[in-house]
């Protein structure tokens, strides 16, 4: 069985999902992840059409892992050479060292989209490829077509209307016809970006392309999520990934997306070996066999009915092993039960690995705690034509007792809160001066509830090198808010006091 | 082409969905939509085990329409005749002219979850239909096997993880082996219940098992919404549904089963048919075949156009002839500055479809401001053992110059702040009591500058029929939340005043 290469567009037609919009660092975040789990390449952006993406390829300059960072663009305009081409000379001076362009293989495209001759636009693409191939880049052509030196040729089901027989034909057609080896793409306007993707492999491409949980726009890109595990797990192919960090890299994006994680994606969503009829139940005690397709820590997902005996217990022991703290049957068992009970409240430690250490240490008697806030009270008015004032102040009292009640403004209740709250500190703690919160994310548990649900608020915080996140969920997102930098400021002190260990 | 019998089990196979529980009046309901729709059988319940299915299949004697209504239930146990099974004489009695009843075909099944020898499975399954037939039933036999009288065999993958070509090749050789009608079952564990679905048509099956919207347990069922516009427009089969009905039907059941909406379903969500990239705009305008694989009106669902700094002037002159507001040279110039000014300041209006409209209507000055925001303060504390509170004051005027000074707590001050504003202008707009907040998303704009940073807001609101989404911006969350409120009730007052024509 040939190897297939997964290649990864999140970052850039995942992008194109409505509502969504990754700041720099989300990017950043995203491309790490993905590197981690193994992806062969990742589309970053465009780095000539989006200021923001040219400043993530500048800060991926010099950057050497297993995965290959690839530009997106298109072939020059009618009637203009490629090394005239700003776009394409964008492309060439970006950090990838790979180029993904598209160009037009419908003729319907090209003579009434893009209005030019079949013969002009089989120019254009020919004179791309190879002024970027000139240039040193390893070039990927999308939209079929012209083997003017590019290393990999992709179909690409642009509409998401093609049916799963008929990308079996052409794939298997293409693969006939030329000697670079082909990819497929696909979106799910039909419902079967899965099963087309599939089945272009099984008529021989050897490269996926899709994002993580199918983001993208109207019905979303192939999912990733779902194509990887139906290769390895079912039809016997070899890639690149480590498939028990699928779930994982599932929940990392939505949160850094802050996305809504949908609960019924096969393989990684929170349901998807979440068993609910009685008699599947008892037969599921009698083998998992019965009704689970693949065992769910072959993708890193759990089952839900055992949710914290079995998967539970061996995730901690592996945290308690790395923090070296040591594990014992009663610590892992009170640690269980803290777990259980603030997920069944709305936590999720998937993205706020501080708070997950610092509730592992609180819970196994490892943790001296630095502060006490007494109490704090909110100002927010905006009269008339007077401008909108937020203040807060807070009751802060230290290890020794002492007290320290101060007050501060700020641009917002949280920032008001945030401000007062290190400004009483930072007596205690100068240190507590270099920290800085550097995200903030809110979002609504129960959406029948809405203002009134229980919100998740995660916040980043980062001293200049490292970075790390805490988590506070409540209904009411001040005081969320308030879990999750009190979290946050209590971890910096935690890792200063010790040495600077955090949570990797 | 023969004729595809749609089965919908939305109300058995769906019940199962995780957080959803039908009333008698929701299952009523979805009964009747389906029946308009023009599914050819209905799956109500199982009347043996549950008494709500009992008393929805009391309420259906008599009942006369196209749609069969089906009771669903098990072979009888093992050891005892079907006479004497109390589950199979309660089928017999219910009001359904078709059941459908469940066996074991995979020997590991009936040896380690049932506990019982082949032939006896055979034997159970052999009795009960023909005990069925002579009470005067039709029947259907899901999990294939035996043809003791049943009038159809379906083929149930219940765990969801076979792949593509396997069902292909089991349908046939059923189909081949076997002298009644064959229909498939499937989950969608693999993320293929839609291409496995369509496999088995294609392979001689007649019958199609689903849920509307793919509800079911864990991953879902095979979704009918995706499967029958493949069938019908790109398959060329015939069916005996009204497919433009198709969006309004799963509109129906998300509503009644009140579970969001999932706007990237295929065909029929509120994405599908959403167009963002700019070239992709400019390309529809030219041609609508160009980016979409069917025309929306054939499903009954709407093109939407999304609004964003790429997309520019075309997108702007389309959403205004949608709106049905004259486009000139000067009004579309003047909404194009103030998108870009706002999208400048952080502002995002591909999620925000109804502050477009308001921002549109306001530009071309085709709007009168129902109310105006005189005032508000906010008041949020906790001291000492004291919970924490949320208070809000604020102080609106009417068109007329009334003004309403009111106040409100709340869970955290936006819902203290949207309780209050709501309950001053219900005072001059009665109708607002129905609106409620379905959903509220903040995000922070740029990261350096964390919780004094530019956040962005998003509220989505519904009548209970349909909603809609607005959206703030402000380095303070407070007013950003305000922005977005006041921009959610002007909508709701405008579509109101205008006879409930909003943003379509």
């Amino acid at each position: 069985m040939p190897r297939i290469y997964i290649y990864d567009t999140t970052l850039r037609d995942g992008a194109q999902t409505e509502g969504i919009s990754f700041s720099l660092k989300d990017k950043q975040e995203i491309l790490s992840a993905l590197d981690e789990f193994g992806a062969d390449f990742v589309e970053c952006g465009m780095p000539a059409s989006n200021p923001k993406d040219a400043e993530l390829f500048e800060s991926l300059r010099g950057r050497r892992t297993g995965t290959r960072v690839v530009a997106f663009g298109s072939t020059c305009r009618p009637e203009t050479s490629a090394e005239k081409d700003p776009q394409l000379r964008m492309l060439a001076d970006s950090s990838a060292d790979t180029v993904c362009i598209f160009g037009k293989a419908w003729d319907f495209h090209v003579t009434d989209a893009l209005r030019t001759t079949l013969e002009e636009n089989l120019r254009m693409i020919d004179d791309s490829v190879r002024f970027l191939r000139s240039e040193g880049k390893e070039v990927i052509f999308a939209e079929t077509a012209a083997a003017a030196g590019a290393e990999w040729i992709v179909l690409c089901d642009t509409n998401g209307g093609t049916l799963v027989e008929s990308v079996a034909e052409i794939t298997s057609k293409v693969v006939r016809d030329i000697s670079v080896p082909v990819g497929i793409h696909c979106h799910n306007d039909s419902d079967l970006a899965v099963a087309c993707s599939l089945a272009a492999v099984r008529s021989g491409a050897t490269m996926v392309q899709g994002t993580v949980n199918g983001l993208g726009e109207r019905c979303g890109n192939a999912n990733l999520c779902s194509i990887i595990p139906n290769l390895m797990l079912k039809m016997g192919y070899k890639t690149g990934v480590g498939l028990e960090g699928l779930t994982h890299l599932s929940k990392k994006v939505s949160e850094v997306a802050n996305t809504r994680n949908i609960p019924h994606l096969p393989y990684v969503g929170d349901k998807a070996f979440a068993h609910k009829g009685g008699m599947h139940i008892s037969a599921l005690r009698k083998d998992t066999r019965t009704y689970e397709h693949v065992r769910p820590e072959t993708v890193g997902n759990i089952r839900r009915i055992l949710v914290s005996e079995v998967s539970g217990r061996a995730s901690i022991e592996e945290k308690m092993r790395i923090l070296g703290i040591p594990a014992t049957d009663k610590n892992i068992g009170s640690i269980l039960n803290t777990v259980k009970e603030l997920e069944s409240k709305g936590y999720q430690f998937d993205g706020a690995d501080a708070s997950f250490e610092l509730m592992v240490r609180k819970s196994s008697g490892n943790f001296n705690d630095p502060f006490d806030i007494a109490g704090f009270r909110l100002f927010i008015d905006e009269v008339g034509d007077n401008k909108l004032t937020s203040e807060a102040s807070v009751k802060v009292v230290d290890r020794l007792g002492n007290v320290e009640h101060t007050a501060s403004d700020g641009n917002g209740p949280v920032d008001a809160l945030d401000s007062a709250l290190r400004k009483a500190l930072t007596k205690f703690y100068p240190f507590l001066s270099e920290i800085r919160l550097v995200d903030y994310k809110v979002r609504v548990l129960d959406e029948k509830a809405a203002t009134a649900a229980p919100v998740r608020v995660l916040i980043t915080s980062s001293d200049g090198k490292e970075s790390w996140t805490t988590i506070g969920v409540s209904d009411n997102v001040i005081e969320a808010s308030l879990i999750a930098l009190s979290d946050s400021i209590e971890f910096a002190i935690f890792r200063k006091e010790t040495g600077g260990k955090g949570s990797e």
